[in-house]
């Protein structure tokens, strides 16, 4: 195959262009300059390559684009091709309630596939996105049966690879030889700063060879559509290596400053737009102008993806014949649903089970529900005997050249990369039929900050199993003991961090992570051991908080999480003891307790007596739940962990002599103490 | 000069080999494989290469050794070498309370330069080390004079290197041609999850080239001395790029399990420990042995230390004589004092200016301290135009092969490396003679959050200039909309998260950032414009939280912090035109506002009447300074900022019905209202 020109590049190419100043131009706000630049890439790949239905944005098998410089571009391509963006959208850019927002949301608009805008982001997603094609297409595909073969086309720019994020990502791609992922890199010498001579002089193509990757040069991105035509079908012949196309281009292409950061962020000037669409044959006078052919050339795009769908359905319905028992399982995967029955398999405990570490619990209920759970692609961030992340007899996610495992596989050895694991996750999970999880300490999860955003943002159900949650890991110190790690994650819009106590609420914990379609979940996990409570069910866990210990006219309610709840409860019993009665509350997850209806949240943190909160943590934000909160006033410290709860008074016997503080401080105050959930308005 | 063996190198060697397996055989607990493996390069570089003056770890002209991959190896070291660390320090190894945590911590232990143990930072904290003696040598060297002009020597393993800071640290220090930079990396092919075949095939030597740097081999690290001599040498001649040093060794040198990840993180066994004693020909049934010819070999080396500080310190005397003026402003530096009355330059505001956004207030500032302090070392990473952090007629720090500036400019072009970035500049702080501050959106701090704790647990005065910190940043979105972010910088220790809402409130956010020698500040502040507050001084606001509107016998008191004070003042004046007396609280900095008297903290935030807090962000954390909040519910939303502000209810009309609300709520409850920060207790 080689590029052919048709009589509708030229003017598609010039419509995009002039639709981008407009675009910005009309919000006053946003970046032209990219999409002005990247625009004949974009037209070659949407119009010769790319294979997507327009009409069913989610058919399983389309190519997947993520813009990881996200940018007005993949509105205007979206509505060129048919998705559902209309003209109106696109002048609704940037405005309030859109379809258009600032930067592409995954979830909010149709065709949009990952959230980008952040950088560096959309390249990690790319990876995952790769990853779980040459997964599914491993597990799935006969022979004669191709089903997933899609590639994921990734456009980034100088600014997305600068970022360690895209740095990490890119490493893993290379060494997992991802032959269907195409980076597209818009080598435009242009960032916010100015020239990338004052910051990013690295030579790109060097280090892209030093991931393994294959690297293909497009001197001329701004004009030889063949040449970027060539190096796409290159990049696509290639089986056994992402590939980075190096496209020179101008950004701003066209505009009075093209080729400076003057054109990055900010509006053409009105003259400026004048005499762009001048330069290009478009009315001048109009605005948001697309022409007959551009539509038209469009359309065929459209045409060609409806047309592939259909033919991939008839294979889809073949290979149901042949392969009953695999097609059963792929659709159901394709379709979202979990495996049936699968809940079934969680843990359950009695309180004469052994005490165990919540991070062996979670190992526990992995080993229990993966047998029957295909649609489970773990990992860790080189800490899996640590996480405790790897079922026993599952194969390791590899290319099948090293001998270390096949793509088959179904454990990731992410290296010691959380932030591109927590990108490349997001993109597992936006792929779908798969739930992916990850691991590294809680501390480190930090590292991931920008991706575990996104993915709450973004709804990506990833789990991320996180050890080592709190100064319980004792003597590692306080360089790795998380203090403010719990309220950051709480206060994520959309995003469930589980602190479970105990076997069943790590099963509950799980429960709620995996049904929760829309939602990330971290798992806060310790590494001490911690015996099962007698007060603990499933069925109460998955409320996200619940009376562990019950008392009637109690004087005090200890509300507590985690590892933390065994130590409220031998607090409880030495005040009650003294006569003083004491209910214990354990909180696993304020997301979901927040959710429950307001009668049963008043029924477990209740008016009055005093509310005691206790984590070995920041005390930030337990005002919401409790009168009075123990914690951690600092940092930890390093030493065994008993030593440490020791040194920071968290102890049963402490706790209690706080306990009958606050019972005191609230006789002396009088009145009635009323709890802290009653409030004078809700948000 | 070439590698002259000596008598004692054998010994020496097997000594830190047989103390890393005892002090964590001791400690049970920590990780033995690294400090054995590297014992022979440390020797080398300690014995042979390295000025320091253990009597004096601050000599300001020492060599800078960072650990990136922190363990007992450094401590094994400052022992050997006579720094304040005692052999019952190595015994108390991971015991609470000793000198000797689990990871290195700078300002815990002498000779101890920056905290490491999170992987990658170490990396970061050099690339600042070396760009903070480029600098100051540029900046006070004469001819003759080569006061500033140590090395800065970095450890580091695989797990360092497959971290996205390390990546992103490397790539500008290759750009920065920071030729006093050298890098030994351990590659012995082994991390936890085994060996690096799973995960880390990258070529590194290819990767490091690309970057700029130049990388040296040494095949046999485990006892080619004249090799490891050789390549240290040489990477100290090279002046014009870092270098970096790939060393194979063997993981675990002289145990059973050498070579295994068996080696990484657990102790030896009893009988491994002894094999391996007798192997070196130590007594194999005493345990922290150190022969006297190590200890003497290693008085040598504090010897020449102590003799090239004397040497340095006659030096800057004829320096004093020779450049009295350049000499009072190193010594100041050096001493850590600010230059006398820099303070008087902080602009003051009255009500009548101009309403201007806080990112501009901040470069007010920046603009009016820079000329005489010259201690400011800033940058931003890739949005200077944004962040307004750089003033005018500051020079880049540059290269001068650049043409683009100097080394010693004070302005620093970091590109889209948040993260190297935050680690860059606790390496500046460490150094010492440097005040750095670096610049990003609010949002995009959390990528660096790695960094931004290790600065505040290790007490480095980094100031961040976070702008575009809420919805108040409009139509870039919820991707760019900081909603989690206050509250979890908030709730690290000794991390002051200041929000001005206005210029007198940033100008003391300023003085306090500045004057705090052992906290890192995050300036978060406004795109939008904000009007001067009648009520704001300076002085008032140095206290983290003051009134800024009074009134007696208040029906309701407002606090609030940044942008969203004005609209509580618009708000409160509703309210009180409809007679209910509301007071008005701005709270910018919660962490300076803890530290006031009790008596002040409650004059503040007062009984008699219900407080509400109003945040353009999460409500989190806010129960501890009100009674009742009210914020974002979730996430942001794009378009004019006006109408986002609108949308979610944070306009001065709707506060002041839910303020009404409130009043009424508490009027119903009845009883006393007492103020939020009375407690039973104090942590």
């Amino acid at each position: 195959m080689s590029f052919v020109p048709s009589q509708f590049d030229d003017v598609s190419i010039a419509t995009i262009r002039t639709l981008a100043a407009d675009v910005v131009g009309k919000a006053n706000s946003g970046h032209p300059g990219a999409p002005m630049g990247m625009a004949p890439v974009a037209h070659v790949l949407f119009s010769r390559f790319f294979n997507a239905n327009p009409k069913d944005s989610k058919w399983f098998n389309r190519d997947r684009f993520v813009l990881s410089n996200g940018c007005a571009l993949q509105y205007i391509l979206l509505h060129l091709m048919g998705y559902k963006l209309s003209m109106d959208d696109l002048k609704a850019f940037r405005q309030l309630d859109s379809l258009t927002p600032g930067h592409p949301e995954a979830g909010h608009t149709d065709g949009i596939e990952v959230t980008t805008g952040p950088l560096g982001q959309g390249f990690g997603n790319g990876v995952g996105l790769a990853i779980a094609q040459a997964h599914l297409a491993a597990t799935y595909n006969k022979d004669g049966f191709d089903l997933i073969n899609n590639y994921t086309y990734v456009f980034c720019g100088d600014g997305c690879l600068m970022e360690g994020v895209a740095s990490e990502a890119a490493s893993i791609a290379g060494h997992l030889q991802l032959g269907n992922l195409i980076v597209i890199y818009d080598d435009n010498h242009i960032s916010i700063d100015g020239d990338t001579a004052v910051a990013f002089t690295e030579n790109v193509e060097q280090r892209f060879l030093s991931y393994g990757w294959q690297v293909l040069n497009v001197d001329n991105g701004d004009s030889d559509l063949a040449g970027i035509y060539n190096s796409i079908a290159e990049a696509r012949q290639e089986k056994n290596k992402p590939t980075i196309i190096k496209l020179k281009t101008t950004i701003g292409f066209g505009s009075k400053v093209q080729g400076t950061h003057g054109v990055h962020g900010s509006p053409l000037k009105a003259d400026d737009i004048v005499s762009l669409k001048t330069k290009f044959g478009f009315p001048s006078d109009q605005t948001f102008h697309v022409p007959q052919e551009t539509y038209f050339a469009y359309e065929e795009i459209a045409k060609r993806g409806a047309a592939l769908q259909q033919k991939w359905n008839s294979a889809l319905a073949s290979y149901g014949q042949q392969y009953p028992k695999e097609y059963a399982e792929l659709t159901r995967r394709i379709s979202g649903k979990l495996p049936e029955g699968w809940e079934k398999n969680l843990p359950v405990y009695k309180p004469t089970d052994a005490a165990q570490a919540s991070r062996k619990l979670s190992e526990i209920v992995l080993t229990a529900i993966t047998p029957s759970f295909p649609d489970l692609l773990g990992g860790s961030a080189d800490l899996t005997g640590s996480n405790l992340t790897k079922v026993k007899g599952t194969v390791d996610f590899q290319p099948p050249s090293t001998g270390l495992g096949s793509y088959a596989g179904t454990y990731i050895r992410y290296g010691v990369r959380e932030h591109g694991m927590g990108a490349i996750a997001n993109g597992l999970a936006a792929y779908g039929g798969i739930v992916p999880f990850v691991a590294t300490f809680l501390n480190f999860v930090s590292y991931a900050a920008g991706a575990v955003r996104l993915s709450a943002l973004s709804g990506h159900r990833v789990i991320w199993v996180a050890t080592h949650d709190s100064i319980g890991l004792g003597e590692d110190g306080p360089t790795h003991q998380p203090i403010e790690t719990a309220i950051h994650f709480r206060a994520t819009p959309n995003l469930a961090f589980w602190r479970p106590a105990d076997g069943n609420e790590t099963s509950a914990a799980y429960y709620v992570a995996i049904t929760s379609e829309s939602t990330p979940s971290i798992l806060s996990l310790s590494r001490q051991n911690l015996p099962n409570l007698a007060g603990s069910t499933i069925e109460k866990a998955v409320r996200g908080g619940y009376v562990v210990q019950e008392e009637s006219n109690e004087a005090l309610t200890i509300v507590s999480s985690g590892s933390e709840v065994t130590i409220a409860l031998d607090a409880a019993a030495k005040l009650g003891a003294e006569g003083i009665k004491t209910r214990v509350v354990s909180l696993p997850c304020w997301l979901v307790f927040d959710q429950q209806p307001e009668e049963y949240r008043l029924s477990v943190l209740r008016s009055g007596a005093p509310i005691l909160s206790l984590e070995a943590l920041s005390t930030a934000g337990w005002q919401k739940y409790s009168h009075e909160q123990y914690g951690l006033p600092g940092w930890g410290a390093s030493g065994p962990y008993q030593k440490v709860y020791e040194k920071f008074g968290i102890t049963g016997s402490n706790i209690a002599a706080v306990g009958k503080k606050v019972v005191e401080f609230y006789k002396q105050k009088g009145g009635e103490v009323v709890s802290p959930l009653v409030k004078a308005f809700t948000l």
